[in-house]
C-alpha cells in the first residue's frame, strides 16, 4: 500500500519544522507598517520569494495602494478551486517602552513567538504557503487547484482591495474563499467564522482660540477643545453604552435562525475570557452576552485622543484644539456610507467649532450562511488538523474585507483563524504559540486533500 | 542747577539700549525649563552675573529646589525698601512646530522679540535689574534700598517658594513687594493688580484592561478609559461652565467694596480682547462680564488629555489607559487644599477605576487692598513710566506666589505687568515688545525715585 500523499505531505512538514521557522523569522524581521508607509514594499518582495519557493507561479495584480501578490497551482482540472487571503502589512509598534523584547526581532519564549505582525497575519498567512510548499515537494502536484492573495493595506481598512478583486473576476474565480486571521475566542476550541463585522473609521477635530493660551488668563473666557470632545462624547452614548446617533440601529439585522442557533449553542466561557484581561465584569448592559455583543451588535469605540500638554510635570495651558479617533465596528446591514452620514450629521448638529473627516472608505459587514455545503469539508479539515471539533462563530468581532469575496465576487468565505486568544493583536507584545503553527501548516493540508475528494 | 540722579539714570538707559539688548539675550538664548530641568542651573548663574554687574551683592538663599537667587543694595538707611520678586524659569517650548523662529534663538520682527520665556518672565525682571544698573552706574548710589529675589520654579507652581521665604523672613523685610509679571489686560492702559487667583494642578488617570486591546474584540465588553475620563468631565462641569464638583463654590468670597468698585471702573474692551484670539463671543454663562470670569470666578481648566492612538492614519485600539491634567485657578478663600480635597472625593464617588493625584502643593489666592497708601507711589511711578493713568485691576487672572508677600511676610504686594496681552505667554511664539522693554526700565527708575521722596 503507497503511502497516502497527504501523508507524506504531513511528514515533510514535521520534519521541517526549523526550516520553516526560519523562512517565517525573516517575513517577522521585515517591518511592514502601512499606516506609516514603513518596509511594506520590501515585504512584498519577501512574500513573493517565499511563494515562489513554494512552487506557484507569481505575480502582482495592478494595485493603486501597496502591492497585492498573487500566486497560484492550477493543475488540477475538475477539482474544487481554494483561495487563500492574507495580509502581509502589520499594525504600527507603539507604545514601544511597553514591548518586552524588540517589536521587530522575532523572540521565541516559552513556546511563543514574539514580534509585531505575527499573529495578524504573518505566521497565519505563511501556514497555507508552508502547507502548499510541503505538498509539492513531497508529491510533485496539488490534490486541488490553489490560489493565493496577500494585500498591504489591510491594517489601514484595505482601501483599495474592492477595486483590485472587481478588476481581476476572473483571475481570482473559485469554489470558497479560506482565510486565516484574527484569535479564536476561545482557547479549548478551534473555530469556524462565517462573517465579519464591518468598519468606519473617523476622526474628530475640536478648535478653540486661535492659539494655546493661558489657562489663568483665558481659563472661562475661551472654549476649551478637550472639554468639547467630551460633550460631544456624552451625547453620542449613554450610560448603558447604547450609541445616541440617531438611527445608528436602524439597519441592524436580526440575524437568521442558523446564524442564532449557532450563536446559542457556543460554549464560551465568559468568565475566563473576561479574567484573561484582567476583569472581573463586562461594560454594561448587563442583559447582553459576551456572545452578541461581538457578533450581532455595532459598536463605537474611542480608538484615541489627544490635545493640550502631556509631557511630564504640569503646564497651565488652555489648547486651541484636540482631536480623537473613532472605530466603529458594523453588523447586517449597517454599511459604513450609512454610518457615515448619521455620525457626520450628530456632529454637525452638536458639536459647535467641531469636525469630522473619514479617514478611510471604511468596510462592509459580511455574511456567509452556516449552512454552505463547503462548511462541511472546512469544519473537517480544521478538526483534523488540530484534533478537535470546531465551534461555529456565526460573526467574528474584528472586521475584514470580506464582502469583497461574499458580495462582490459572490463566493462562500471561511474565515478559520489560527491564532490563540491571548496572542496580543495590536498591542504591545504581540505573539504566536510555536503549536498553532505547526497545527495550521497541518490544518491547510488537510483542506487541500479533502477539496481533492470532495 | 544740577540734573536730578533720575534724570541720570534716565539718559543712561536711553543711550544704553543696545547693551541691555546685548545683556537680554544672552539670558534668552539659555533654555531654563523647570518642569524637565533643562538648563535651570546654568540660567542662574547667568542672573547672578547680572545682579553683580549691576552693582548688587549677591547670594544663594538655601533652597531645596532649583537656585534661588538673591541680591541687594542696602545703602539708603531711613528710606523705603524695595523687594523685587521674578523668576527665570521658563514653560515647556512645545509644540515645536508651531514656532517661527526657533524658541531659544531670540529673534526680532516688527519690533518685538521672539523668544520662550522673553516675556514671562526674562524681560519683566531684567527691566528692573537694567534699571538698578543704569541708577547705579549714572549716581554711584540709589535713592531707596531695594532687594530682589529670583527663583526658578515659578512655572511648575513655587513648591519652595513659601518655605525659602518663611525661612529668611529677616533678609527679605521690605516696605513692599512689587512684581513685573504677566501681560497687562488692555494694550491701552498701564495697570496694577492688587492680587492674583490661586492654582491647584492635578492629573486624572483611568485605567481599563491590563493591555491595549484589538476593538474589534473587546469593543462593547471591556471599558474605554478615553470614555471613563469623558464622562467624569462631564459629572465635573455643566454646559453653563459651573463646576459641579460639591462645595466647589463654598469658599468664594463676594469682593470687597473696593475692589468691587475699581471692578466695575475697568475701561476693558471686551469685544477687541476677544477677537485677538480669533473668537466673536465668551462661552456661558452669559451674563458675566469678562472682568468679573478672571477676577472673581474660580475655573477648573483641561490643560491636556492623551489615550490611545494619535499618530498617523488609523488604529483600532480600545487602549488600557487614557489620562488627563487640569488646573483650577481660586480665588479668596479658596485653597488649594480645601479643593484638593473636593475634587479628589468627586473622582473616588464618581471615577470607577480612576484616580487623580496632586502634582503640586499648589497656590493659595492673595489680595492687597487696593486702598493701601504705597499704591499711590506705585501708581504715580507706572504713569510716569509709561505716559498714561494706570487702571486699578482688583485681582489678575493667572497665578504668582503671591500669598507668600501678602500672607507669610505680612506685605502690600503690587503686580505691575509691563507686557502686552499678545506676547503669547505659555504658547508657541512667546514675544515682548521693545517699546515696553524700554518703558518697563524707566518705570522701574521712577519707581526708586519715588519711593526715595517718600
Amino acid at each position: 500500500m503507497t503511502t497516502p500523499p497527504r501523508e507524506l505531505a504531513l511528514e515533510r512538514a514535521r520534519s521541517h519544522r526549523d526550516d520553516d521557522l526560519q523562512d517565517l523569522f525573516t517575513l517577522l524581521r521585515q517591518p511592514s507598517i502601512s499606516a506609516q508607509n514603513i518596509g511594506v514594499e520590501e515585504c512584498a518582495v519577501l512574500e513573493e520569494s517565499l511563494l515562489r519557493d513554494a512552487g506557484l507561479s507569481v505575480r502582482r495584480l495592478d494595485a493603486p495602494g501597496h502591492p497585492v501578490i498573487y500566486g497560484e497551482w492550477l493543475g488540477a482540472p475538475g477539482k474544487p478551486t481554494v483561495l487563500f487571503y492574507g495580509h502581509y502589512d502589520v499594525q504600527p509598534a507603539d507604545p514601544l517602552e511597553l514591548w518586552h523584547s524588540d517589536p521587530f526581532t522575532p523572540t521565541i519564549r516559552d513556546g511563543r513567538i514574539y514580534c509585531r505582525g505575527v499573529a495578524d497575519n504573518k505566521a497565519q498567512h505563511f501556514s497555507h504557503i508552508a502547507a502548499i510548499r510541503h505538498w509539492l515537494k513531497a508529491n510533485g502536484s496539488l490534490p486541488c487547484n490553489v490560489k493565493i492573495m496577500l494585500e498591504g493595506e489591510e491594517e489601514v481598512g484595505s482601501p483599495h482591495l474592492d477595486t483590485i478583486v472587481t478588476a481581476n473576476k476572473d483571475i481570482l474565480a473559485a469554489d470558497l474563499v479560506y482565510t486565516s486571521d484574527g484569535p479564536v475566542t476561545d482557547d479549548r476550541y478551534p473555530e469556524i467564522e462565517y462573517g465579519v463585522r464591518g468598519l468606519l473609521y473617523v476622526e474628530i477635530e475640536a478648535t478653540g482660540a486661535n492659539r494655546d493660551l493661558h489657562s489663568g488668563h483665558w481659563g472661562g473666557v475661551a472654549p476649551n477643545p478637550i472639554l468639547a470632545l467630551a460633550r460631544l462624547l456624552n451625547t453620542m452614548i449613554d450610560d448603558e453604552n447604547y450609541v445616541l446617533i440617531e438611527d445608528f440601529y436602524e439597519n441592524v439585522r436580526v440575524p437568521t435562525p442558523g446564524a442564532q442557533a449557532a450563536l446559542e449553542k457556543l460554549p464560551f466561557d465568559t468568565a475566563a475570557t473576561i479574567a484573561g484581561i484582567g476583569l472581573t465584569e463586562m461594560v454594561p448592559p448587563a442583559d447582553r452576552s459576551y456572545a452578541e455583543r461581538i457578533m450581532f451588535q455595532p459598536t463605537l469605540n474611542i480608538a484615541g485622543i489627544t490635545g493640550g500638554y502631556s509631557g511630564e510635570g504640569s503646564k497651565t495651558v488652555l489648547p486651541a484644539r484636540a482631536s480623537m479617533k473613532i472605530d466603529m465596528r458594523l453588523v447586517p446591514d449597517q454599511t459604513p456610507d450609512e454610518i457615515w452620514e448619521k455620525i457626520s450629521a450628530h456632529v454637525d448638529k452638536h458639536g459647535k467649532g467641531i469636525t469630522i473627516k473619514r479617514l478611510d472608505g471604511g468596510m462592509l459587514p459580511s455574511f456567509t450562511p452556516v449552512e454552505h455545503p463547503m462548511g462541511d469539508i472546512v469544519r473537517a479539515a480544521v478538526e483534523r488538523g488540530f484534533g478537535t471539533v470546531p465551534i461555529s462563530v456565526p460573526s467574528a468581532g474584528g472586521s475584514l474585507p470580506d464582502s469583497v469575496w461574499t458580495q462582490t465576487l459572490g463566493l462562500p468565505s471561511f474565515l478559520v483563524p489560527y491564532g490563540a486568544p491571548e496572542q496580543a493583536n495590536h498591542s504591545p507584545n504581540e505573539s504566536y504559540r510555536l503549536e498553532r503553527l505547526y497545527q495550521g501548516i497541518e490544518t491547510s493540508i488537510h483542506l487541500m486533500d479533502l477539496l481533492g475528494q470532495g
